[in-house]
C-alpha cells in the first residue's frame, strides 16, 4: 500500500493511473475507520482495479462549536486496517496543502441541505461539497463510496455529482450496525455504559415508524410524532430531529407515496448520534439514489 | 472533425481519450469565432494531441441588463471556423442539458472578482465559474486556454484550478488586435463607424500609461488619471473603469513594484469594450500567471 501526504503526487499517481485506463473507487474518509468504512473499501474493492482511500479531517466541515479538535485520530490504527483491506493508495493530505488561504472560490449547496442534519449544522454541507469537489479532482474516481448512515450527505453529493457533471458515479452502502441495530459510527466511543445500552433503540425507533407505513399509515406527521414518542421513552436522549421527507431530494410530503426517508438525530451527553430508514410507498426499504 | 451536442456523448468520448492516454487541449467559447478564438485554437492545437472547443452562450454569466438575448450568433460559420482550425471536437450543449432545473450547487468568487468588469457585473464571474466548473469535469482538458483580453477571467480561472485542485494547466493567450491596435472582440461589430474610428485610442491610452511607467512613473493614481484623460480626449466613450492593481491577485497597490495590470472598460453606444496590458515594475510586457 501506498501512502501519499501531498497534494501534488496524488494528483500526478491519478493521473498515471487514468492514462493506464484504470478504474479508480474511492472512499473519502475522516479516519478512525470502523466497519462502516470497511463495508465501503470491500464494495469498492470489488468493483474497481485501484482503491484509493483519503483520510482528512475536514475542519471546514464543522461548525465553530463542533468537535473538529476532539474528533478521535488514530492514524496508525487507519494504516493498519486501510492495508487489512487492500487499499492500493492511502491519501493523507495536511490541512495546510488542502486549505492554503486565503480561498477565492466557495461552494453553496442550494437545495437537499437546510432541513435534518443540515438544519441545526450551519455551513456543514458547504464544506462537504467543498472538500469533495477537491478531493475528486485530485483522486479522479471513476466511482465514490459512501455510507446510507449519512443520508442526507448522499444526497447532497448526488447534487453535487450532477450539477457539476463531475464524471463519477456514488455508490450508496447500506449503514453497517452493531448486533442490536446501533449504527457504527466513530463517535460511539462518546457513549456511556448507560447511554450505550440504550442507543439500539434509535433504529428501533425507526423500524417502528417504518412498521407503521408497511401497516398503512400514510399520515408523515403521524408517523413522525410517534417515532418521537418511541425515543423519548426508551433513552435519556435529547432529539434534535425526527423528519420524514422525499429522498434523495428532501422536500416536505403529505402523503408516503415515493421514495422516502424516516431520519433522526438524538444527542446524548458527549455525542450526537444519527440514523435513518429509506424505504417506498410500500415500506420497502431500497436506497437507490 | 466531430459534433456533440449532448453532456452524455461528451463525457463518454472525452472520459474514452483520457484512457488513451490522450493530451487534450480545452478552448471553451461563446461562438461568433474571430482572429482572438484562432489564436487560442491555434496554440491549443500545438500543444495537444487532442483539441476540443466549445460553444455555449453561457445565461449564467450575463446580468439582468446585458445583452445575452442578443449576444452574436453563427453557428454556420463557427463551424467552418472550427474546422479550419483542425478542432477534433466542436462540443455545443444546449441549455436545458448544461441548466436543468433546478440547481442544487452554486459558485462563489470570493477574491479577485470585486474590481473591474467584476465590479460593475455582479455575478458575472460566478457564471465563469460555474459553467467552467462543468465544462471541464465534462471535457476532461489537460491543458485549456484563455485569451489575456479578459485577464480578469484568466485570473479568476486561476483561482478556480488552484482552489478545487483541478488537474488543469491554464495556459493564457496574448490578446489579438486590429492593425491600429484594437483588440478583437464579438462585439466590435456593435461599433459605429466612428466609434471604430476612435476605438483604436483605448489600446492607445493603455500604451500612453505604460509609457509612463517605463518613463519612471510610480504612483498609481496618477497613472490611471492620464489614462482616464487620454480616453476622455480621444473617444467619445464613456469609461467604465480605469485601473491598475497587482495580478494575478488583483489587490490595490500603493507603488508598482511587482506585476501589475492597466485595465479598462468604455462603453459605447452599442458595445462594451474592455482592454488591458499587464506589466512588471520596469514596464516590461509580461503574462505570467
Amino acid at each position: 500500500m501506498k501512502i501519499i501526504r501531498t497534494i501534488q503526487e496524488m494528483k500526478q499517481h491519478a493521473s498515471k493511473l487514468k492514462k493506464q485506463g484504470q478504474a479508480i473507487g474511492f472512499v473519502p474518509t475522516m479516519g478512525y475507520l470502523h466497519e462502516g468504512h470497511q463495508q465501503l473499501m470491500s464494495k469498492a474493492r470489488q468493483e474497481n482495479d485501484i482503491l484509493i482511500v483519503s483520510i482528512f479531517v475536514n475542519p471546514l466541515q464543522f461548525g465553530p462549536n463542533e468537535d473538529f479538535e476532539r474528533y478521535p485520530r488514530d492514524e496508525q490504527r487507519d494504516i493498519k486496517t486501510a492495508e487489512y483491506n487492500q487499499v492500493d493508495v492511502l491519501f493523507i493530505p495536511e490541512k495546510a496543502d488542502m486549505y492554503p488561504s486565503p480561498r477565492s472560490i466557495s461552494l453553496h449547496v442550494l437545495r437537499r441541505s437546510n432541513v435534518l442534519c443540515g438544519r441545526s449544522r450551519e455551513g456543514h454541507f458547504e464544506g462537504v461539497v467543498t472538500v469533495l469537489s477537491k478531493l475528486f479532482n485530485i483522486t479522479l474516481p471513476d466511482k465514490v463510496y459512501f455510507g446510507m448512515k449519512d443520508a442526507q450527505q448522499v444526497a447532497v453529493v448526488d447534487a453535487l455529482i450532477n450539477d457539476l457533471n463531475y464524471p463519477i458515479e456514488i455508490i450508496p452502502v447500506s449503514t453497517v450496525r452493531e448486533l442490536d441495530g446501533l449504527a457504527k459510527s466513530s463517535r460511539n466511543v462518546y457513549l456511556s455504559d448507560q447511554e450505550r445500552d440504550e442507543a439500539n433503540n434509535i433504529y428501533k425507533a425507526l423500524q417502528f415508524g417504518l412498521k407503521l407505513v408497511v401497516d398503512g399509515e400514510k399520515n408523515p406527521d403521524n408517523i413522525v410524532q410517534e417515532v418521537k414518542d418511541f425515543i423519548l421513552s426508551n433513552t435519556h436522549g435529547k432529539i434534535d430531529y425526527v423528519e420524514l421527507l422525499s429522498y434523495p431530494e428532501l422536500t416536505p410530503i403529505t402523503s408516503i407515496n415515493e421514495q422516502v426517508i424516516l431520519a433522526t438525530a438524538v444527542h446524548f451527553e458527549r455525542a450526537r448520534l444519527i440514523d435513518n430508514v429509506v424505504f417506498n410507498g410500500q415500506g420497502s426499504v431500497s436506497e437507490r439514489i
